[in-house]
């Protein structure tokens, strides 16, 4: 099959095998893929992945020993635990120390024709929400994964650091469940846009005010260090950036002022879900351009461009 | 009066101006005094702080407007709020923007004959405690702020990483509170001596099995690291040690493990003076020497010796 391969470096072959599925897995034909941050940095090396990156997907499911999802449209949670260790005993397999992670550890992903993963990881998506939508409930879990951690009260001020593609969809989230969110970047067009989308927006350099929450979306490893400043103390900082570069940092002010930092990564596929369905939110203003598998290098100079949110990768 | 001073070194002057009360402010003279690893720093250059450290201190008001407080044995606060601003108006003095901190930010400490601090930051001592106890209020009320701040569960496990003062007291306050934390450290002699006060140990670098809660009290700007590799994931790491110097950190497993990490600095006085009160901690066994302040110089080496708990420093 072909697909997008990471080895050293990022090139298009046409010559993969087909994933082939082990007992209880489905093999599932991708139709859209989402290019993430994440996917950028293992580009860059992070996790030291080598083979098919990619892990925002929407397809159809081709092969599969399980009735209930054979030939269903599906989406995939991305972890897959070994089923037997205390985090999956728990529920969590999101954190079972034995997983394999779609396209980001020990596990190929979407940046292909067809995938595997177990049955168990696959969800079928409700007729109203058509691929190119349903395939941004990843990042849309991701943020959802935020209501899960810590209780945000109405009346907090918050704040989004960053206005790339986690941001935005962070802040449209946000909205979306009637908070009203401050997002701040460096990207006049960006923050334009999210006007646009009737959001709170902030050239960053130019805040001042503290905040109760600051959710640090920049994938810098700048963020967290203004994110220290402009939270209130006895704050939050929501840390989403897996930013890869260590950086020299001062914890004594978290210290001093008493924050709490929360590490927040992937969610639960199903509140994204409900929400897309109820109309609650709509991220189709953020994609940018949608590129074949075929164009896929070219798909990643445009992710890698900042003046845009989201670009998809069509395989069909 | 005497003092120790510090600017740019510490030394002892018999010629400090005695300090003279602002309106609703009380003079103290101070009995005992405790050397903890913040003033360390300060001799370090911690802070910028110029003139008397000394934040913990047991003592007697002389001269106050407030007759609930003349003649009383107290300990203090010591953080002084502008009393206007939200954090002050939230009950919060020790997070006003404006504030002082005795020994510590704008304000002069205990390491000296005499103190004032503001009569609302004096809290009488109940009889039955001795000064020498009292004096341990400060770091107590540190240790009883993490159950101000977060909720621990009976059956979480909960480490305890470094087994210097800090360490030690958290460790006791726990143990009064009928938790069972363990405390992890390098120094066997002062471990041996903390299993003597029926307490569970470990050598730190044995440790291989995670910790639902992780408190670091190493006051080393390598405990965070360590905190991170030592607690499981969606758990949480208590950060108590202002460690000054800036380390090179990679935040990733912070997202990655979805750590929430709470920064916890000073608490409220009174659950400390309660629980001493009521006998459920006794911190004495942690005193290792009682210096004269004339002495001072000599006890602060003393309190660097990474084999020695608690030194205090006696003005009378």
């Amino acid at each position: 099959m072909r697909a997008l391969v990471f080895d050293r470096k990022l090139e298009l072959r046409s010559d993969c095998p087909d994933p082939v599925a082990s007992p209880g897995e489905s093999i599932v034909r991708v139709s859209v893929a989402g290019i993430c941050g994440t996917d950028l940095e293992i580009a860059r090396g992070y996790m030291q992945f080598r083979g098919i990156p990619g892990h925002e997907f929407a397809g159809r499911v081709i092969e599969s020993q399980s009735s209930a999802l054979r030939g269903k449209r599906v989406v995939g949670e991305i972890n897959a635990g070994c089923g037997r260790c205390t985090a999956c005993s728990a529920g969590l397999p999101r954190h079972c120390p034995n997983r394999t992670v779609l396209g980001i550890l020990g596990r190929d992903g979407a940046f292909a024709e067809y995938l595997k993963l177990p049955d168990t990881n696959l969800i079928p998506i409700p007729d109203s929400i058509p691929d190119e939508i349903a395939v941004l409930v990843e990042p849309l879990a991701a943020a959802y994964e935020i209501f899960e951690q810590t209780h945000l009260a109405r009346n907090q001020t918050i704040l989004v650091l960053g206005d790339g593609r986690l941001g935005a969809l962070v802040a449209l989230v946000l909205k979306g469940e009637k908070y009203l969110p401050l997002i701040a970047g460096h990207h006049q067009e960006k923050l334009a846009r999210l006007a646009d989308l009737a959001l709170e927006t902030a050239e960053e350099s130019s805040l001042r005010e503290k905040f109760d929450v600051v959710i640090d979306c920049t994938g810098s490893e700048f963020g967290f260090r203004r994110a220290i400043e402009l939270v209130r103390p006895r704050g939050r900082i929501i840390l989403k950036s897996t930013a890869a570069a260590a950086a020299e940092l001062n914890l004594a002010p978290v210290v001093v002022n008493e924050i709490t930092v929360i590490g927040s990564r992937c969610g639960r596929f199903q509140p994204a879900l409900d929400a897309l369905a109820a109309g609650r939110i709509d991220p189709r203003p953020l994609v940018d351009g949608t590129f074949a598998l075929d164009d896929g290098i070219a798909a990643f100079e445009a992710a890698k461009n900042p003046l845009n949110f989201k670009i998809l990768l069509s395989a069909t």
